[in-house]
């Protein structure tokens, strides 16, 4: 049996693990690696506080080495990229965050990258990770829906909130590429892409391709 | 018949071209877009130069338009990353450059980054690019082999070249992750990466790679 | 006959460079070098694309390969600086870019740069620009006339846009020096700066500046 | 009974801690806070690797919960501040991590900052932190002691290190601040200093310092 | 006697002085350095221009000559740190200006800061000042009150555009930290933080805090 | 009687006038503005140290009060620019100095900028001064001779230093301009540029040629 991509969402919502693995099926490719979706079990529902992450974390680490065997790259699946040092350093396999691949996707389709986040709280924190990675200069800014979890079951004020807050980076921060700040969106990718005329980042996607292109180099 | 990743060795030298043609292999999958190498025919027989740079845009448009029917997705295969920008103008298909996306690459597998020159004429060069990368900060450094087309012709000489400078980028830049700054050395990866015990990032794989990604998604 | 300036207009439209060459009057000296003025023939009517640019290159080393004998020093009078670096391979003389300078004048009469773009597509190019320059934390922001060729023969549409988003950029974005993001504009320098009372650089005259003292020095 | 600054040892070697415990003892006054060392129990015996951090995080976030009551503010006595973003979140007290604060405080004594690390692996951590802090451009360098647990209970030979590290760093690297990369070393800070005629900043001693100055702002 | 902490106001209002002597009571500590305010004799009523800080500049190193046996650390208390370097070279004790300190404090509170400074003015001056500290991707942005010397003594007038220009850097700019940018505002720093629910830095705490630590140490 | 250029040497060291003086010759062009030179009488005897440039404050801007009305504009002809803001600030007239000049050049002649200090004491505060400008990520680095004044009177001294360290900034540091960090030196501009075959920037022409644009262009 080939090793597979193990994409983990590494909260609990089994709704959302399903939306990833469906976003993910143009890489499963008949002569490439399976990519399998996980539920992270037991983890928070959500991954919006950094003790959300300290849960994460040895459940992460756990679930790396009791598939290490059957893998060929992990993707952790939360825009936060909780665990991405410790994943890497626990495993010689590669492992892609989906924050991380997102945003070193966007730097090749602009200059000028515009973040959509859910909530504002998690703003500073994403500033945080991209002074990490030395990138903030290709910044045009991060702006948040607004929008909670509830708010988020509805699919019109969600596409509406996308649409204006995707117009006012584009507009009044000049982006000319936007990054959908969590993995929860998939299916909003193509259709704010066309409307809004520049591309957009869809971050699980972003995050296997890597994994797919570094299974394939290091296997 | 399938579209293909076109991956254009932007010089006129076909060896250079075969020799990328070969390391592209394990990125060849069942179900997967075909990846063809082009030599571009009058280009200059390399790119050390400015005026070389020139010649090749003018050919390199030409043969993107030429062949955007049949092809996927376009990879320019010389660490300068010549005519990127015009590409992806001329095209709506994905453009990447191997210079900027083993950059992007060497981002997830270290923090900091060391790149292999064959000239130090090149450094110069190569910094304005990382400059307008927005990613100066993440470079430990860049060190030059100092050879020229015909010592390069000698494997052992080169090899050892190569494992002195990128040694040094190692131990005295502090570099934890390499880059092969030219597109003429894949079998060069592995066992630099092994006896060096770091990764090293084949900058044509690297974006052949991104390619594949992005050719997946946007079909 | 002594050698002079070249200044090179990169686009052929004759009416742009007649205002270039008005402009740069008060930097013709007695005992300095003979400023000219030259529209590139077969150029593009206006530079605005990549492929723009694809075509001005060799023209413009051309140029300077059949000028070189009676020249002291060129000037690029394009704001996308056009061939810059290909300019500076081809001739042991100075060569100027108008955007590269009028950036560099404005760091020396303000510390937060506004810029005022013709077209909001340009901006994005013109942050790789200074992304490569290294400048970026300089800049307080750019903004777009968003006017088209046809709107701005409309001298009072013009001069009401400049006003507006000038003050914009000093007001909201807290420019205290601002650059004529075009070569078509040098009209409107003095008036623009004297109302909104911050210094206000005209990109060919800074750069034919900059040619004069490079000229004086280097012969 | 007054509310104490408790300083967490996020290791579990009590030796170290009582050297912090030493160190800090300037700082302890009359009317002011307690300074009190703690040692997390059932913590690694040291902290290199990323794995050695998740084990702290639930064990630190613990006893700042157990502890809030009495406490007035926390230090996180590590170089890596492991675990400085949820302990913020955890508790309104004030928290300072020694590496973050070691860093703060260099910053007031000297432009170019050189770090002595213990171990060469842990360079590529504290430069994504300094990444994340947006500080970077201030860094001289980090070089490494290379010396392991045993060697560092040599104290000869520590201190010989220590000299000709932190003068690579003062000579080649040009600094003119150093930073003691360990919370384990607070007893050579003055004479490095003397002997190497730049200010040394031990981190545990400016990080319990800043929390002195938080302590009694906010209560 | 015990060596003092020496606040210095350095222009010559005597108001100014009083305020910040009673915002640093809470530093004033059984068992610490006592901490004494002084107004600078002879300095501008105000500091606004640089013409302001070349007066300041001799008087201040005069105050620190004769000041010195009786001081264990200085802070200038004026948040655009007029004379840091030369006061700093003119005596090995401590100095800390009260802009930079502010500074280094916010970055332990917030990841992205934001400045309230008095007069527009005086905003080009502040951010020369973070880029020589190196820090300027740490900057939210910064606003003005717009407010005049007759205008700051209406108290609710102040507190108003206080109230306005720290929501508009929390809900525009994404701060997540605020500093007051003048010396004269202590008494509105603890409700402005409670009101809109973020930390709020006031300088000259900030820095006789962090002297009050350099004085320990260093005794 | 034509407004002059005035060049301010502002240390009382009148051969060092001299020299500078001489060193603009090419910059004299009839129909040009006169450039004369200045020492600035009761001025230290070299600038070496903060209160060095704290007497030459008020004495560099009475002497631009006394000299406003037969200037056209004013170079301050110290590589540390002091009083540069200040100057500005008093006059309307352009100001330029000659470190920020020099450096400004210098990034229209190469990508990495090397820098040729005097004194090693002189780096931090250089390395001060281009944060502020925001370009440190275009320094390839600054190397000191290291010779004291008396050294500096030994011509092949200072030579066999100036090659040995341009050297050094070359191929140790990849720098591909350099600059003289220093008024004083500008005849070993030529040949030191010769020899070590990149462009070297002598920083008193680099400030007047910019004076001269500037005061053509404003009046």
């Amino acid at each position: 049996m080939p090793r597979s991509i193990c994409v983990i969402n590494p909260n609990s919502s089994v709704d959302v693990t399903r939306g990833i693995d469906a976003a993910l099926e143009p890489l499963r490719l008949a002569g490439g690696p399976p990519i399998t979706s996980h539920t992270l079990h037991d983890a928070p529902a959500g991954i919006q506080t950094e003790a959300d992450i300290v849960q994460v974390l040895p459940r992460l680490t756990a679930f790396i080495q009791a598939n290490e065997a059957n893998a060929c790259a992990f993707v952790i699946a939360c825009f936060s990229d909780p665990g991405l040092a410790v994943a890497r350093e626990a495993t010689s396999l590669p492992v892609l965050g989906i924050g991380e691949s997102a945003m070193l996707t966007a730097l090749t389709q602009g200059q000028r990258v515009g973040v959509i986040a859910i909530q504002p709280t998690s703003i500073a924190r994403h500033w945080r990770t991209w002074g990490a990675m030395g990138i903030t200069s290709r910044l045009a800014g991060e702006r948040a829906l607004g929008l909670d979890v509830a708010e988020l079951q509805d699919t019109q004020r969600t596409w509406d909130r996308l649409l204006e807050i995707g117009g006012q980076l584009r507009d009044e921060d000049q982006a000319n590429v936007l990054i959908l700040g969590c993995a929860g969106m998939p299916q909003f990718q193509h259709s704010l892409s066309q409307i809004l005329g520049v591309p957009v980042v869809e971050p699980s996607r972003a995050a296997t391709g890597m994994a797919l292109t570094a299974a394939c180099l290091t296997s």
